[in-house]
């Protein structure tokens, strides 16, 4: 069995340009869902979740068999029950902030964590996300070498075929990628992506403090590793607005206008807003390539913007969206 | 709920050592199934494979309902059947092997691409491993912000806390980690390590074509980027034998020499043996550590071995692995 030969696909510079103008927003809602800071839901919203989980799981009565067979408290059933209120968390999230956003940033940390439901509740997700009219960034930072790398590009952006049939991919518009295995690593990455429409966003420089051990070494030729690094995305990238992206922490904006001197076409996914310390006024540079160049990833501080005010978490995280997509937009 | 208090813990690099020791073999199986080249099974395997991915799931009658539910060439009941041949080959290749092996090394991207069912049968072919007295190496390869890296040490190496419950994560006794964040981004996961007395492997060179790209860039210094990472390993690690390793590419076997000066106590884990190109011969610095010191990596050399001489894939495999274990040996 062979997957059947796409369609002509949309490039993804052209399809996120389209988005952000569509959705008059630069903002990506990051989805990192802690188990033990989840939102209080609806009891509808979570009646929801759960039924979604067991319907796509296929069996009904999966929870009933699940603590039959192996007890309530057994691990497998406190992953259900914990993959529930994670799903019904961030549907409700990605409902909240949909309105001002034009993606979603989820991070396969937070549901690798979950064990086997984590993957369905990440599917979930992503399938949400797409439903509310988002974009879906796989925040994945795979790098491995080329044949792994492969094996990775078919479970976030392709399809595996097997004797029994096609296993679908997570069918990501864009992943992030490590580039610090080389060029031949990043291959497949970018050739799935481009097969199928979608986009990568490769790691430039990240926004953590120890971000300056390795990035920012002072490379023979002068310049710091970084720089060698934004020169690989840039080679890499194709069209008016490139497919292959960069990851550029906004925790160090002195850097961005060097950065769009040397990607002048790539778009720019820039973290580090909020709560890791970042300012949204100080991207301005990222929008040099016009306002699909610069994408504004704000994770916990749209999720926890309840938390400051005492309020709904719900309304004040579409508050907070709201404002960081207002602010960005008026920058571009 | 909070996870128990662990029991004072024996460290990885005496763990290992120990093991190395017992099962006199430095050979570390790599469990890369490719759903396109999985072996043929006996029937009574995919059976018991089936049997114990349907009782992990809590439910007997979890492949019929599935059927039922979606049908059977829907993307679930195609990864269903594709993670019970999969799971079978993985026994039967793990059950093979493992007499002339110390570890098996599953490598995370060849099971995430079977979706949903990927992480249930890397959790179930980890415990086969385990059951065959192997030491668990996850070649994840992460590498994130500190926050996310937290996230990835709860999947790989903790547990996650959740208000219902404890979901325990994969267990690894050892996890492959990307550097290029920086120290704090490698801090989550080398505390969580030593908390279990597990290790881990961080990339310092790697076997790929591409690793000349940013790992062999010659910095302001004199020295190329991978001698620096050598040092931060060396730094990072405890112990006689260090709890943090290093992924050192096998087929430029000139750098073990400098690789073995920059890290006199750590362990190597060394790819690139047979299918990549390298030769054991070749790895002898490694073992100036102790025979602990080189870890000796084989996948397709030996899942594949049959392929070469027409026998059988399981004789062939325990013959090629019996073959690296004692040309290791004879080395150290």
């Amino acid at each position: 069995v062979t997957a059947p030969t796409p369609a002509p696909v949309q490039p993804f510079g052209d399809r996120l340009a389209a988005a952000v103008a569509a959705r008059e927003s630069q903002i990506v809602v990051g989805i990192d869902p802690d188990p033990a800071r989840l939102w209080p839901v609806a009891p509808e919203r979570a009646d929801d979740a759960r039924a979604a989980l067991a319907a796509a799981l296929g069996v009904e009565i999966l929870e009933p068999a699940v603590e039959a067979a192996v007890g309530a408290d057994a691990p497998r059933a406190v992953a259900f029950e914990a993959a529930v209120a994670v799903l019904a968390h961030c549907r409700a999230l990605i409902d909240a902030a949909a309105p001002a956003c034009v993606a979603a940033k989820p991070q396969l940390a937070f549901f690798e964590r979950l064990g086997t439901a984590g993957r369905l509740v990440l599917e979930l997700v992503c399938e949400h996300a797409r439903a509310a009219g988002l974009l879906v960034i796989a925040d994945a930072k795979r790098g491995d070498v080329p044949s792994t790398a492969a094996a990775y590009a078919q479970s976030l952006l392709g399809s595996t075929a097997t004797r029994f049939g096609v296993i679908p991919g997570l069918g990501a518009d864009a992943v992030t990628l490590n580039p610090l295995l080389g060029r031949d690593a990043l291959a497949p990455f970018v050739d799935a992506a481009r097969e199928h429409g979608a986009g990568v966003f490769v790691l430039v420089r990240t926004s953590n403090p120890g971000a300056a051990d390795v990035f920012d070494l002072p490379l023979a030729t002068g310049e710091p590793l970084w720089e060698r690094l934004a020169a690989l995305v840039a080679e890499l990238g194709e069209g008016e607005l490139a497919d292959v992206g960069a990851v550029t922490g906004a925790t160090v904006p002195e850097h961005l206008v060097r950065m769009r001197e040397l990607m002048p076409r790539t778009p720019f996914l820039l973290p580090g807003v909020g709560a890791q310390g970042g300012s949204v006024e100080a991207l301005a540079p990222a929008f040099a390539a016009g306002r699909a160049g610069g994408l504004v990833t704000a994770s916990r501080s749209i999720a926890d913007a309840g938390e400051a005010t005492g309020g709904d978490p719900a309304e004040a995280a579409r508050g907070e969206a709201e404002r960081l997509r207002a602010t960005a937009w008026s920058l571009a």
